[in-house]
């Protein structure tokens, strides 16, 4: 049978399941990357496993997100991420080496393997022809543990890419032209595959920039082929003999078809507050922005920086706004210096940042109150850049540079300069020397964990109760994303191996007296929540499950999951229901008090069972799609307890 | 008679009192320079004098304390500033432009003129023959209103340079080489002023980098005069029109008296945790560090970063290593990376961050627990990184630099390398993008104040009563610092124009129960407090005044006083108090109630009168250093009260 490119990667890696969309299959991880942020939970969870050395090919722990250092937190998480790393066997990417994604793309990614992340942008590695998926981060413990990933088998969405981009037009606008086609649940259950003739003309960076924004349409993976261009990427990288070609065979068929006209494609913009809200820079030209901001995942690459390095030469910003410039890793940033382009860029009024993930994920560069943000990030949700009632949009380097020039949005077109001829250098310099290669394990056996003062251990959680009687403290609308549930930023995130302190922030976006209702009702059996659609899209933070889990949160009824939250609701023993009949959604409200009976034999038994509205008199039924595995792990209230149980079993 | 410089410089100026040290003088101001820390206050108080536009002949408003921006805060404060600085006519100087000292150095600072400065290191541009001096920011705000600054008429210290500086000691041995000498209070009460052979051997950066860390000595200002050096730097900046020359008569003479024999110095460093506690490199040579970091007003110069970049080329910093490069300037920014210089520095492993003061202050960089930071900033108060109990050590770029390399504080000399020679960019690259020049009184007149919503008035203070009886609430010893009465940092400087919020950061390194206790006393008469020696030292936040009086500090009785933290006191309506028997300070204890009769008279009738310690039957005698101006103004309850009664009385 002919394959395509994502069915490959799959069938190389099945070690349980069957390739039936749907339904749940298990996956062999030949490479993790897990980010600062989630990674000291991994590793604590490493720690909890009683891991000796990692069992994948290569596992990277990053430093790019809690780079502020405000105080002792952040630099004692770093020291005990290196030492951890130290101790098991991983690779760690110093503070300021650069963000995630793009560092793995020049330094590990392999053509052909797996890769699973503790970061939702882990798919940008799919440029690369890897099965790059994000995860929660005890996922990705699990897999340095050498167990298999479980996911559902996705729905291979072949996108073809046709024609040539025109001038001012970029990568960016691509993956924006596909969010305004589906919007930001477009991608779920599916994986992204592009191909066609369009694929050829674009770089290796080009297909990350499109890659990373999968996540965005909540895609469980973003593929492309392995070609020429990543052969001369990994060549640039001083890796050639790391390629291998994959494509997809002739006649390879897709579960959905789909076209791009590169051709016919102009600036796009996301207007505030979600990625998916997408429309022609044309139709919001003229909007007044306080700040530009270039950089991030989504907009990593060289050309996407010396573009912007171009366009502003030898002119000014414009009055009152701040161009952020946040360099991707520190070998780009020496590419740039080299190159002359950052000569260019600081003089026009640029504020040249350390290279890390910065702004995207609210850690400095907050817009003031009521001001609008334009930036290259990949997302906007409300709040994620730290001022509460904010206004960002999302475009590309070419966009954001024009609107810089003229302290609006603009569309680049109408700058009537020349296109900007960016030349990639020749020999562009590699830097290894912030990336730790992992200790031989008879060393590694021998180094310390090093725990600050801030790095509290996970709290004992009990199974699941065959009776629950749970009032709804929330009822929420549709696409909260984990950034409502709980926000990032500099404010939150240095509390992240602290989870009595970092719960006090659960959905405080949307109700602030969600934090004392539920410590309330803690001990009392906890609480259920209720939602829309696509509910906890966003990023792959697995606080967002285990501070609300803490807090008390016991069952999640909801319309629909997105994919990563999902996940991480059963990993950490939140069961997740979603509604049989939507209508039923409607009778619901805050303070209702659901009753659940017999519901350790019920989701053992089945996939639909009843929940009682107590003093209603009525009965709604709902749904869980939890596999065997699943279930077991439910029951036994998470995945930390069934890894300890099985552990205790094997130990008998 | 013959005149030294700062005599000259006074005499220039002086319009109340007589050029006897330790007399009240007045001297107009020329030229002001504020902060965003302490700037947002001085607009303030601008409003509420109801400034029309300023009458100094040029202001500047600088952003580059708070430039994190985790929420909306500090990006409001930067808009308000903005917008102030278009109202009342102020030169702004926009985030991520630099750090305020050497901004103004290479833009506006004129020899021959006094600079009044809301930042203690105001004095750094004594470097270029200015009388510059830091003052708390209500001061600044009546220079900036065409009011006189009051100062003690400072003995001048005259410090004599002879010889060369010998391989691998640079300017930052020199000034701390005299703080080996002097400690944190030798310079109280005094101007120091540079002369002799060894001055012209310096360049203009070179003098910045001491006249800057004469704050650590408490002086009042630092002067060197304005030669050839300082002509060739103006040069450079394209203002060779505002070089004089300025030098002292021949035959002038000095209060005090001192030599530097530069060729006898070798490296030094300050240990922790005080700018005075210095020591040969080569005595704590081996400490293993886990921090170098480049920058600040305190080493801001071309030639600190150059050298530093020459040191690593080629090289790799030592294993876990922060290497923290804080350029002072977008301007030098620019020039070290068309230089070539940034391209060895970056490949080395630095982490390159944001124009700015950065971690000087505490906004990030903060240590880890237990590690030691080496630094060549200009202080290592406790706590000033935003580590509580951290281990700040203070060295030259050269030591830095070769500590970063080894992993360890290690003496420069010991790297067995050849100095580097240092080429000064022969057409240096000149930056005013982001300094706005101030608007034309016509249109300033028409600018809004914008204040975000984080912006509160100061409350309503009343007058010193007659009677008081208060508590000691704490009993401090030497060298308290106004780090440690409020503290700056990334946690507490966003509330820096929202007094309520920030009070609650007041003490809480000496007694966390201070804020408490203090509220339950506030509408009681308040309370006192008890210091040793140099209470008020470092930086001239009068915040650390504010605060304290809104929580109700009313007298402050210790051993003697830094000079810009007393002077706070007197303008935010504290009774500043010595012991006339320093030994009477061993018979106070925290609780003890003070009690002060006659309060009112007794201190604009003399300077010493009798305080009772209630129920034990004793007496002490203290003493008041008031003017009969400050007298008027303590007696009104503070500067602002003493202004509105004067406007109030004039419209009469």
């Amino acid at each position: 049978m002919a394959l395509n490119v994502t069915q490959k990667l799959i069938k190389d890696h099945l070690v349980a399941g069957e390739m039936t969309p749907g339904e749940e299959i298990g996956l062999t991880i030949d490479q993790t990357l897990t980010q600062d942020a989630t990674g000291t939970l991994v590793m604590l969870e490493l720690e909890a496993m009683g891991l000796d050395y990692a069992k994948t090919e290569a596992s990277a722990q990053y430093v790019d997100h809690n780079l502020i250092q405000e105080d002792n937190k952040n630099p004692d998480d770093h020291l005990f991420l290196e030492s951890a790393t130290k101790r098991f066997g991983l690779y760690y990417s110093r503070p300021g080496n650069g963000v995630s994604h793009p560092v793995h793309m020049q330094r590990l990614a392999k053509p052909g393997k797996t890769l699973l992340g503790s970061d939702s942008h882990t798919c940008a590695n799919g440029c690369m022809g890897m099965l790059a998926m994000g995860a929660g981060g005890i996922d990705v413990a699990m897999a340095i543990a050498g167990e298999p990933f479980y996911v559902k088998m996705p729905e291979v969405w072949g996108v073809k890419l046709t024609g040539s981009l025109p001038d001012w037009v970029s990568a960016k606008d691509v993956i924006l032209e596909l969010l305004r086609r589906h919007d930001v649940k477009g991608g779920v259950g599916k994986v992204i595959e592009y191909y066609g003739p369009g694929v050829k003309r674009l770089s290796a960076m080009d297909r990350h920039v499109i890659a990373n924004m999968g996540a965005e349409l909540g895609a469980t993976g973003t593929v492309f082929p392995s070609d020429k261009k990543i052969r001369k990427f990994l060549k640039q990288q001083n890796r050639e003999q790391d390629w291998i070609e994959l494509k997809a065979d002739p006649g390879a068929t897709y579960d959905i078809q789909e076209e791009i006209n590169l051709s016919k494609l102009e600036p796009l913009v996301a207007k505030p507050s979600s990625p998916g809200n997408v429309v022609p820079v044309r139709e919001v030209e003229g909007e007044p922005i306080y700040q530009s901001y270039i950089g991030s995942s989504a907009n990593p690459g060289f050309r996407d920086f010396a573009i912007v390095a171009e366009m502003v030469k030898n002119k000014q910003v414009a009055n009152g706004v701040s161009l952020d410039i946040n360099p991707t890793s520190r070998q780009m940033l020496t590419n740039l210096v080299n190159e002359g382009y950052m000569a260019n860029l600081i003089p026009a009024g640029s504020r040249l940042h350390q290279a890390g993930c910065n702004g995207c994920i609210g850690m400095g560069q907050a817009p003031a109150t009521g001001r609008n943000s334009l930036r290259t990030t990949p997302r906007n949700f409300p709040g994620r850049s730290g001022t509460k009632e904010d206004s960002v949009y999302l475009s590309s380097p070419e966009t954001a540079a024009a609107s810089a020039l003229t302290g609006e949005i603009t569309d680049p077109r109408k700058l009537k300069i020349k296109y900007p001829d960016i030349k990639l250098p020749k020999n562009p310099k590699v830097d290894t020397n912030l990336l730790d290669q992992p200790l031989a394990i008879e060393e590694a056996r021998q180094m310390p964990l090093e725990k600050g003062p801030n790095i509290a251990s996970i709290p004992e959680m009990l199974e699941l109760p065959s009776t629950l009687e749970v009032p709804v403290l929330l009822k929420m609308g549709d696409n909260i994303s984990t950034d409502e549930i709980l926000a990032g930023g500099a404010r939150v995130l240095p509390y992240r191996s602290n989870l009595p302190e970092i719960s006090k922030f659960t959905f405080e976006m949307i109700d602030d007296s969600y934090y004392d209702q539920s410590m309330k009702l803690r001990d009392q059996g906890g609480h259920a929540i209720v939602g829309g659609f696509n509910y906890g899209q966003g990023s792959s933070r697995e606080h967002a499950a285990l501070a609300p889990r803490y807090l008390g949160l016991r069952v999640a009824l909801v319309k629909d999951f997105a994919r990563i939250h999902w996940q991480n609701l059963v990993n950490f023993g939140i069961l997740p229901v979603t509604f049989v009949n939507e209508e039923d959604y409607e009778k619901l409200e805050q303070g209702d008090i659901l009753q659940f009976t017999n519901l350790r034999n019920n989701i053992r038994n089945g996939y639909e069972f009843s929940v009682q509205m107590k003093g209603k008199g009525q009965s709604i039924p709902v749904r869980h799609a939890l596999s065997d595995r699943q279930v077991e792990i439910m029951l036994k209230g998470g995945l930390i307890n069934w890894v300890k149980d099985r552990k205790e079993t094997a130990n008998k």
